[in-house]
């Protein structure tokens, strides 16, 4: 392996053993080895939990500590995630299936899985004590899933031998794996920040449905006796549940202003009414619940954030006093630089000795004490590129052409700002070319054109700058540049050389040249910033992603159990006369069949996620749940099982709607706050300031501090760092505390 | 009159001259009595002046002084605001009006208003200096709106009188009256943070107009070609503006699904199209949306209000300079009591001699200098509620019979918790009976039963507690109950007593019924907490319902303008056939007409505002304004004028939605924030340690203090009071700020 032995030519051996040794958990080794590294081992392992906030307990036995670095090995984790996404997906060919497969197949699936999951957590149970692995509810919790999912999978099974009639009610079980594995930390963390804002949500939401129910009351008094007649001649307000039921869909405002026509026509007096109502209980109340839980939101993750801090300070704290060493008699305990070195490169195999040189001389600036070393883990969670300044290979290939006076102003050009300006012209020029119609035999073949230039342009580029500069880890534009520009060529060739055009390889030719476009964002300062906010958050929202899924998975799993099979979907140029009513008579003429909604169904996994993504959006589910009493009453997934159906839909409004948006919106609003407002943080400025001064020292390496968090730990981190004391290591902390190590505390 | 023959007999007389001073400032009176009370008046301008965060240069002379007293004398802005509202109200009667009226007759009243207008504004120059007032844009804005009116009054009648066609154009003037008259602080201060944050929210609107344009872009290359048809049969995404504007409405959710079924049902791998785009658009950006305008309103509010508080801690000194006095030689300046009390009086004429003397003792507490002086202001500002704690009338009048064992059993009784749970239950009970049909007899009779009920309770607790007391001016739910009570029986009397019941009069008697179950929220602590933080921030959000109004009166004007009579609402029993397409040709057969929504029109300003309400609350609009592309192209709104009506659509939308809705909520937010982290500012927990600490002295005086806030400037001020130094006085000011007296300085 190339980079192991470039590794072992510029390190000593002594480093190599353990570098392949992290590298190869999985793999057998000799135990001897790792005697004389045990203390490094153990360190790197503090800091690394310490940098990635995991906070398990482990033996310190060398037998679990080489079992917890294979527990922590990133293929265990690919491997389990792998699994888990199996098992979900499990659902597409489970009865009511996208694509059905046999029941023993599916099942064959599921068992492999649940037994992968069982070897995870037997591996989890040989790490940590035994007493503290009964104690964590995490696990209990996959215990009981686990049993849970092989009971309902006997019971099925052994229903379906029999023909009877079976519900495989242990699938809504499935997504709360991703919440109960070690890895779901985040998931974990925005499931109980939910939970703690439940309170108070559930107060403000009685005021908001005592609201609500006065209003009702006060509709049916004022409009029930008027005769008035809603558009399909049903009578309107009549009847006090429709009514508070048409009140709640509009405070989503999905129903606005059908709810209100009838009552605006008969006179304008009554328009006031809906609009006090849509003022109080849309804007006013719909404020509130965002106030309510960003306010928790804040309070509780700041809380959860402060502790995570401190055990993180407390497991550095271990570490350091593993590597510790007394310089003189009495005198404060360091660490040597050698060590230093050491535990670094054990954590981070890849780090650049510049890098690494660099971390070092920030920590020893203050003193090579405690404090200086817990702040290791956050040096680390900032992120640095090494730049090697090296000269161009084709300057070391042929220097004479490379730095002649034409090479020369060719680089000047293309570094020119006028270059970049006359790319964004092109680009622009090209937008207007794809608007028009591709059939167009000047149009289509401008393409080539736009294709050569942009390669050009690549390889302009590439004359210019170092290629490996050029194609470094962060240069997120110069990446998407080629890959879109190079995919481009190929596709149109591909397109080109086939005979008939292929729709599907016309659409990704279609979707990679409007995705060229997007470019010229880059150039634009002020977009640059808040593009670069955006995915710098990005990270932090696929947590809110998981929690989605979680959600949507249970209800779909319970939406298609209650409604699969009620809404049939009609291919286009089917015939059958059913197709008028999505082939459910009671849908006929409703406002569902005419907008033609019949694919919005639970028939499968894949209609129920869009079904549930419409029903977040809220609009017209009135019209999909075809629920809309100011029409006529009682049809479509109510009218086809019963008025209660409503209760989901409600539940999920609330859930989703409610709840999971506003969380969404308020981590959004205090992401995009600590960015506006704090620009880098103290740490990030001394490094820099560190890099200014060493500028000469170190020769020929440049370095950039990338102003960027690896993990979402340390943007949370950031957020509320004002208010953490440096200082506080968490030393005296009770043992029992889930992050210490007991067994470590007593040696 | 009483009250002031009361006051005049319990203090001296030399209290009695300002005081009358005060309230009668339109009258006229003799100037010698001024000369004696002139440092007073000042001082109490100054100190009303920074209790009202009034910005205004007045001269210094005596004349000017006594101008400015009536310059700011209630009466005059009650008028002011009357005939600012008569001004605005007058879009009733003009064509197309509501109630039309003879065009000389609103010209008539429109003068009157100009003149009012004048006299104020001309009243205003006379108060401050003159190059002043011709610097201030306030006043010029107020000039140019007046000329404008005039001459378009004028052109416009020739215009009549001569038979042509003429439009009232400086009819959308009107509303900017209301921000640039002097009192219209607050809302200048709204619009002042608008534009501020314009700039960062142009540059996120960019990127999100970008993100439009390439989406539509894409969704032309991918879904214009496959000869796809919406339900209308019309051609499905073909159209590249029509594109925009569908994707465009997307963004506010109002055309979802039905802007994705035809992909969807065609293939659900464009599903993930719409929903990625709904993600982006809807989800982020508009999450990015709010995120901008809520950092630049708390970051341009922060700087206004810190300005503010300097503005008034500057006037405190300036009136402590008038009223000092040196005790010693060289020793600090101070406040004699005796000052005190009279300027206190002065500036609040109706406080309590308790209030005041509570006011000293806190003043006095830490020294008599100017810290403590300048602080007089927002003491002033915290509401005290002086309840003097005297016997029950009845007592005094009757003391055997009021003392008696049963007279005391029953106010125990009345006093019990038990009580309220016996009320509320009734509430509950009366609730239902609401609910039921009230032409049953047993029903209607029921209501008898509970009036008298509630009755009861109100002399019951009259009887237990001192009228006074209980109808103090901060028992909230008391007043509440005894106006709903008392007008319901007055109501339901005059109900039964008429032969044929009287619709409107039944209404009223509705509505009383179920204000009157609003009652049972205040049994519960923790709704009441949540219900007064909403009352509290209630006048603040009056501010934003001026913006709205502003905004909105602008966009009916010209919406009337562009749309009156393009679309004819018929009554419910009108047999005219053209009510199947709001008369007019170019509406037959559309999902406007279809939903009855005839009504949503220009043709006067009341439609015009609701339909201006409707299309703030977004749903539906694509049908209001029948836009809909995807449906048969160009009808309604656009259809009967032109497609460039979408951009005073879009322009609304904009300006409303997206930036004033967004204001709204981050203030909500905000104000929660407050009243959820700080309870009680410092200044009002100081007062209430010394109110405690005085219980044994202030003999037979309850004061309670309210924790709320006279004003929004001072709500505003404990929104940031954490950044401000209280010894920052803001005396080094430059002159030319437009808060200090340039006269006074040089006195």
């Amino acid at each position: 392996n190339k980079k192991q032995s470039r590794q072992a030519n510029s390190e000593t051996i002594s480093i190599f053993i353990p570098y392949v040794w992290v590298l190869g958990p999985l793999g057998k080794m000799k135990i001897n080895y790792l005697c004389v590294f045990q203390d490094f081992d153990l360190a790197s392992i503090y800091v690394s939990d310490a940098q990635y906030n995991r906070n398990i307990y482990f033996d310190t036995s060398p037998e679990a500590v080489r079992l917890y670095l294979r527990y922590n090995h990133w293929l265990a984790k690919v491997l389990l995630y792998f699994f888990i996404l199996v098992d979900l997906s499990l659902a597409l060919f489970e009865e009511p299936a996208v694509l059905p497969l046999p029941i023993w197949a599916t099942m064959l699936v599921e068992l492999l899985c649940l037994l992968v999951f069982t070897i995870r957590l037997a591996h989890y149970a040989k790490v940590i004590p035994r007493d503290k692995f009964w104690k964590d509810p995490k696990n209990i919790c996959i215990i009981v899933i686990l049993l849970l999912t092989l009971v309902d999978m006997i019971i099925y099974g052994a229903l379906k031998a029999t023909n009877c009639y079976g519900v495989r009610w242990s699938r809504v079980l499935r997504p709360l794996l991703l919440v109960n594995v070690t890895e779901g930390r985040q998931l974990r963390r925005a499931f109980r920040s939910i939970r703690n804002a439940l309170p108070q949500i559930f107060y403000v939401f009685l005021l908001f449905m005592f609201s609500l129910l006065m209003f009702s009351l006060m509709a049916l008094k004022l409009l029930g006796k008027r005769g008035l007649k809603t558009i399909d001649g049903a009578p309107y307000f009549t009847n006090y549940l429709e009514i508070v039921f048409d009140l709640y869909v509009l405070v989503t405002t999905a129903n606005s202003p059908d709810v209100m026509m009838p009552a605006y026509n008969s006179s304008f007096v009554f328009a006031i009414f809906f609009i006090l109502y849509i003022l109080i209980n849309t804007y006013i109340f719909m404020s509130v619940f965002l106030a309510v839980v960003y306010n928790n939101y804040k309070k509780y993750l700041k809380e959860e954030v402060r502790q995570l801090v401190r055990a993180k300070r407390h497991k550095m704290a271990r570490a350091f006093a593993v590597l510790q060493e007394h310089r003189e008699e009495g005198g404060q305990p360091v660490v040597s630089q050698a060590n230093w070195n050491q535990m670094v490169r054990l954590v981070q195999p890849d780090i650049s000795n510049a890098h690494r040189e660099l971390l070092w001389s920030v920590a020893d600036d203050k003193n090579q004490g405690k404090v200086a070393f817990v702040q290791l883990v956050d040096l680390l969670n900032i992120e640095v590129i090494t730049l090697k300044s090296r000269p161009h290979p084709l300057q070391s290939a042929c220097p004479a052409l490379y730095l002649s006076a034409p090479s020369r102003l060719l680089c000047r050009l293309v570094q020119h700002r006028a270059f970049v300006i006359v790319y964004d012209l092109i680009i622009l020029v090209n937008a207007v070319f794809i608007g028009l119609d591709e059939e167009n035999p000047m149009v289509s073949n401008s393409e080539w054109v736009f294709l050569a230039l942009y390669l050009l342009e690549i390889l302009l580029k590439l004359y210019v700058f170092e290629p490996k500069a050029f194609f470094s880890r962060h240069s997120f534009w110069n990446w998407f540049d080629t890959i879109i520009v190079v995919s481009a060529l190929i596709a149109t060739i591909i397109n080109s050389a086939m005979k008939s055009s292929n729709r599907q390889i016309l659409d990704i030719v279609f979707i990679l040249r409007v995705l060229r476009l997007i470019r010229v964002v880059d150039s634009i300062k002020r977009f640059r910033a808040i593009i670069n906010t955006l995915i710098r958050i990005g990270p932090a929202i696929l947590t809110f992603g998981q929690l989605i899924i979680v959600v949507y998975y249970i209800f779909a799993m319970v939406g298609m159990e209650l409604f699969k099979g009620k809404v049939k979907f009609f291919e286009e140029d089917s015939t059958d006369p059913d197709k008028a009513f999505c082939g459910n008579t009671d849908l006929k003429g409703t406002a569902f069949a005419q907008l033609n909604y019949c694919k919005n169904n639970f028939n499968n996994v894949v209609s129920s996620f869009i079904l549930l993504v419409e029903l977040t959006v809220v609009n017209q589910w009135h019209d999909i749940l075809y629920l809309n009493a100011s029409r006529t009453p009682d049809r479509g997934f109510v009218a086809v099982t019963h008025v209660s159906a409503r209760i989901f839909f409600i539940l999920f409004h609330i859930m989703v709607v409610i709840i999971i948006i506003n969380i969404f919106v308020a981590f959004v609003l205090e992401a995009f706050f600590v960015e506006y407002s704090v620009d880098k943080s103290d740490l990030q400025t001394s490094l820099e300031r560190k890099i200014e001064e060493l500028e000469l020292a170190v020769e020929h390496v440049g370095i950039v501090v990338f102003p960027g968090y690896r993990t979402v730990d340390a943007l949370l981190q950031r957020m509320f760092e004002a208010d953490l004391d440096p200082e506080d290591f968490a030393e005296n902390d009770d043992p029992d505390g889930n992050f210490a190590n007991p067994t470590f505390s007593s040696a």
